[in-house]
């Protein structure tokens, strides 16, 4: 048996936040979080049960500690982690403010130079490769820098060489690369890709997809690239900034389906910043432990609309809570208003 | 003329929070609160004006104070609160998280063995039965333990024997006792009853009411129970977990009326624990202020709507406030945004 | 070239919140804030980046030392604030408690006999009125006193003569004077008046327009007083407490037409307190910066809605800030959910 | 049996202090607590277990229900607040910002105006005068204005008529008043009272005592004015800002002696304010209780060196703790480091 | 090699403090952590950098999570947590409030029937006794009732069985249990120890050494029960609540020798709970990593004295920390007053 | 009459503290301040009355409008503020823990690569050089890198053109330079130097000063480098981490005198950032405002031993404040515990 479900590899941030509606100019304290989309997965699937842990690199300080004791509290493996002992080692730093209609939520970013940009493939172990069923990454990792870049698809090859599954979410953030570049390094890493999340509206811009509707767009993928097993979509509608409906469609190389469910409506978005991972989250538990589509869907949707009502990156729901809102978004009748 | 309005019984208990959207299994403080449905009727009636107190039992320690002086902040008369200093002296403790669609609130009760379950009927002064205009308990009391139920039935005894009117909330709670065990315990008290609040789902499903309509239920339990004066239900529309539609009915048996009025739509819902005994609290005051079942209904109503707008069990309404939310209510045309 | 844009004159007031729904009678701390109307103006106009001034007057202590940090933090000038060592000296006070539908916000007033209201015409540097191109006060200074009342009437005739704009706001408040004398009050300073802020309810109640429609109305006070260069409505339709449309109109005299856009919907109200103060800020920056009444009307617009998102009195948006939200506010597609 | 054991008369303050070292003119946030010398007596007696109540006015408004909580909360009836509807009502206000040495504390004082400026001995129930062993109130009182000078002696007058005790505390206040009409004012009440507490500096300098000895001074009172049953004196050593030494003298005219104790040593000061008061409280409890001067100078100096570790005016020690407090301030040997 | 370095068995419990100087019987929030003797050793060890574990048994519900949660972030392995499903299941509770003198900091617990309580032998998974290097529980324990002590003996039983250390801390509490019953059990679990922590008070009072010094005391324990191959006595100066002075000694059995250091001179005192804990965690940290009692001493003494320094009974010093202030307590000179 | 008293030159920080004892590897929320020596230099002297500026370079977003509005907050005019709108622009982050003995206060440093290193010699408006009667750097400035070097001094050299008096303060940090590095820079400078702050560790090692005595020392300075006219140095003794004395001496080349007076004892240290820079400031304004050296001494040691006792780096205080701590420290006699 393997010693770790899932391994993900990227940069974990500190995060920082005005409270309620105070304003990063004025404010007089910030919420002190750890963020970052591979951690975020990481530790939403850990919540639900399975073994998972993180390779990153953090600075030999007071705030790397602090991002390895958060870390730990997820549940996941600070096995992986390397500290950066140089003089120039630092933690990215992200600060993030609350939008309230007409005013969005506002991220300012630090994180250039970070010692995560400095991780080396020599410096983690040989033996995590045969450690896990699956690795997961994120566009965001290949367009930190060249050197992650060039570290996460080496960790991507030496994985599916050691025969684990291979996870990969788009994440396309048009504020740290150009669409070409984007374009070019994801299809070059989408021959080793098992599992890939992917939005409708990523797929036809940056991915310059030229399919009719999204069904043929997943299918596409598949037909381009036949080793992906899944393509997973999540359909979002912000009804307002505190007010989304949310769900997913799923489809299966192998079964040659798609998957999806009735959507998650009138959510009370308190955080929005997270959800998106929380999905992969609850979509590779899914597979991970069922092997089944529907249910990666159903776990993935309820994953990520439990999020998206919890402040910080990070999930905080258990198994538990997540199946209670299964069975809740698949009752019709009248039910309680409380846990009890 | 009596010393008191009105004398309530029933466990008090300390209430502890996550603030905002924390989370039990993360927050880093606790909001600190008492609670406890009769007290929370006592105190809202108090706030409006009449004289009351509260039965019950307290550790006498720091925790016991605590309470004590939340009783009394709150205008409510310490004078029959009973201190335990036995070595298993505890307060009950509930901790509430918040919700947020589609994750609920969540209580997590810690209320076992607490001192007020050892409450004996022999600590409570005679002078109490004589001194008070009602008496009120609810369900709850009747589930925690055989010995509150029987303390608990025996005060209603005793206060009725001495001429007080007895005043009962069913406040049905599946998770203190079988529905079995809740009906014969509930019927059996009914021949005591003046005013009775029970919710139509309640009346339906564990007291078994087989009328076709809400107000043939109504109209039933006076039928068998002649000696009920009043029977109130609230009807809440939960239109979503931050906001509510509210409004009620009372049957009188001396008129052979149903008084209702128009619902208090889209309340913003902050905190719906107590809201239902604050309901109590507004109509008995409506009752023993004005003898008027209209008038209960609508400090019943209005009590109630407002709670829901306050953080904590306990309301913070006083007359004046009540009295301007019922002619807002009732005001037609455009009215000020502020109270100036 | 003028040292200032815009000079102000009015009280300001320590504001004093409990947190969240917490309560006045209640709460264990509050949020201290400095707010008044003229202050607000000044502050919003200084943010969007022009050179604004306020003329007021502060006790000599702690507190008034604070009013003086906030009022430079704002980025507007303390060259006019004026000290009061006299034994009387104080600062009046407000105390804000928050809203939730049925219950209202509320405002408890403590500012009679604040040192402001013992402001001297001899105290301000004679300097000040060729230092400025606008001056702009409101019906509250004029409503405080007979002393800030024939003090603020004196200013707005020096500034005129001295060449400066005038920007008067009627901000009519009924607990602070009667109809029939705010009427005669602020007829009798229409005559100096570039720039008129009047509500259409204030027009048809206070003072008295007969007029049917609004746009007959703000035609009408240019018909009476030719003086006056541009009437400014705001149209705002409260949805919930929390929930605002808001848009507004301005008539020209010299184009003699009206200008108008679409409204801001469903705007996330978090504190409403300035709004009003924030669209005047806006406006002014429009009318000072380009000379454009849809200028005018689109910064006032935006402003004003932005700072319903915001806690406080005092608006807390720059330039970048507002472009965007105008911005944002005319794209027809999709839009980003953060700013990135 | 009386009703009260000690009812007092005079202002209560909302007292807004910023948290820790922060200080008035930048902090972000105010607790929020109440306070006055009267006040802070009858709190601290009803804490040790005796029925007490304060005479008052109050503004009929938020701030004043504010206050009548907090007087309950402590346990004082509130069978004797008074309140001011008129426009003019107001709570006075203190800001307190504690110090560090070289930085004292400072109190900025808003006082001025009060509801409770304007009480009216008619506004006082007759028959309050009866109900009570024992009337208590200090200098402020008698410095405030003419009319809270006036009331309070013909409240002196009236109780003592009806049998009461009184007791009196000097707590000169060189702010309030001038040092000849203070020294006139006590005189001539002097005759009426029973209990007088005065500090050696208030004896010598606005007092006048040409007495050589401290004892001498405080039996030259009783010589002066034989009605005088008790004199007690504080006796403190300000060693740091934030360590005090603490005992204090009493002088009983009917033994002729003269009571004292070990002085508490090495106080860890917290907060200062009101710690007069505490003895004052702690005082006339061991008087009202067991009539005797050494119990009344050891509770007084055990609630008096307790206040000074808590924070706000008021104190919160019970008679458990106090006598816990006594039995280890006498305790020669090793003591438990914690109460467990 | 074995997987762990260091298991302890123990109840972990929810501490709920007032900040700063608020009171349990006031207060507004509480801090929320957790605590427990046995976890404190096993947090301190592992943050030093040993691979620890605990043996508890924790509700199934937000709040045992919330302790699992704590227990990762801390370092400790979660591997041996036994969750209780039964409607009994509760998390003891303790609540702390800090003192200041006069007033001494204050306990109150609420840990009776607690889910640790009815901890299984059968319930631990066999494996564990050969997973450890070292086990470790205290008298805590053993008292607590007769389930507990039962379960420890038997754990202390296997794993002496399998080869581990046993370390075993008196910790008497007389709240607990009486000094006879302590005294008979201790003893009868002496001749499984290996590493003895034990006070001189404690060994003079309840276990009834009769030997002169404290030196022959600790060489009395190992003449009397040959196995102990280490005692360990710390030796705390109580200057004031705030200020405590702090070393200790350290016999070994194999050298006949006394280890010894100068004291921590003039210790800041922030919280004093755990920090016994905190000396057993250094202590065994250098026995575990270096054999050596100095170094065990010297890991002691400075854990211990910064633990006092940290709110919480939970230590949060790394190596790298605790090495510093071993390098600071050892050197002479002028030392910088900053860590830069 | 130049438009400034003094401007001064280096880079501003956001100030990341844990409250309390809180520690920075676990803590919920950061206390947010700006600090950074010469911002403290400017924003102290402002507080006492006079007119202060700072050259400093911010990011274009929210941190850098933060810092900017503190910088107004404290007095100190934001005219010479340049915006860095790069993509590299990031304001440099320092975290700080505070102490308690043995754990010594920690600073993490994040400045690596900040706006402020990029700052150019041409964005500095050309009229600056004459606008100001007084420039101030710190060896901070020298050592942060090659480029802040290098337009420090030519600031220098063109402020000693234009006329203005330099000051400057050696603040050897090595942990940003070496020592010859920073001798050889700082010598290069001393010819421009009016007035050279330097303590005397300083002196004897990095500036390998020969001379036997203090004031050997000092003269020494004016010998090689006829052009200072003032040599100040401080005198602090660090009796625990919360206890310090402190006062200085000044060295006047003209009258050839040494000035000092006694020192400020037990000062209750709340947080030492900036003491050293709030010396400066008060020093500076006495020879700016008297050109006395003796004032200049008291007004510096008053101002430095007060931000002993404040929280940030930022002095708080103003001439009032100083003027009543100066006195009190000269009073020999009984002083008030309290500022009325």
């Amino acid at each position: 048996m393997s010693k770790f479900d899932l391994i993900t590899m990227g940069e974990v941030m500190l995060r920082l936040s005005p409270q309620g509606y105070d304003r990063l100019s004025s404010c007089a304290t910030f919420d002190k979080n750890a963020g970052g989309s591979e951690l975020n997965v990481a530790a939403g699937a850990a919540l639900l049960g399975i073994r998972t842990g993180i390779i990153t690199k953090l600075p030999d300080n007071d705030l790397g500690r602090y991002i390895k004791n958060e870390i730990r509290f997820e549940g996941v493996s600070d096995d992986y982690l390397i500290y950066d002992s140089s003089d120039e080692a630092r933690l990215g730093i992200y600060y993030y403010e609350y939008g309230a209609a007409p005013r969005k939520p506002t991220v300012v970013y630090d994180r250039r130079n970070s010692s995560f940009t400095r991780i080396r493939i020599d410096e983690i172990p040989e033996s995590v490769y045969s450690y896990s069923r699956m690795f997961h990454t994120s566009g965001i990792t290949l367009a930190l820098c060249d050197n992650t870049r060039d570290t996460a698809i080496e960790l991507i090859r030496r994985f599916k060489d050691a025969g684990a599954m291979i996870s990969f979410d788009c994440n396309y953030r048009a504020n740290l690369w150009g669409e070409e570049k984007a374009r070019q390094t994801i299809y070059s890493i989408l021959p080793y890709v098992d599992i890939l999340f992917v939005s409708e509206e990523t797929s036809r811009r940056m991915m310059q997809r030229k399919e009719d509707s999204l069904m043929e767009i997943m299918r596409g993928y598949v037909r381009d690239y036949p080793g992906i097993r899944y393509v997973c979509t999540t359909q979002r509608k912000v009804k307002s900034p505190k007010v989304h409906d949310f769900t997913s469609m799923i489809y299966s190389s192998e079964t040659g389906e798609f998957y999806s469910e009735a959507p998650y409506n009138d959510i009370d978005v308190v955080d929005r910043i997270g959800s998106g991972d929380a999905y992969v989250a609850g979509a590779l538990y899914g597979l991970l432990r069922y092997g089944d589509p529907q249910k990666a869907l159903e776990y993935g949707d309820a994953t990520s609309s439990t999020k998206c009502t919890i402040t910080g990156d990070l999930p905080l729901s258990d198994l538990k809570e997540i199946d209670r809102i299964i069975r809740g978004h698949k009752a019709k009748g009248q039910a309680d208003e409380l846990n009890r």
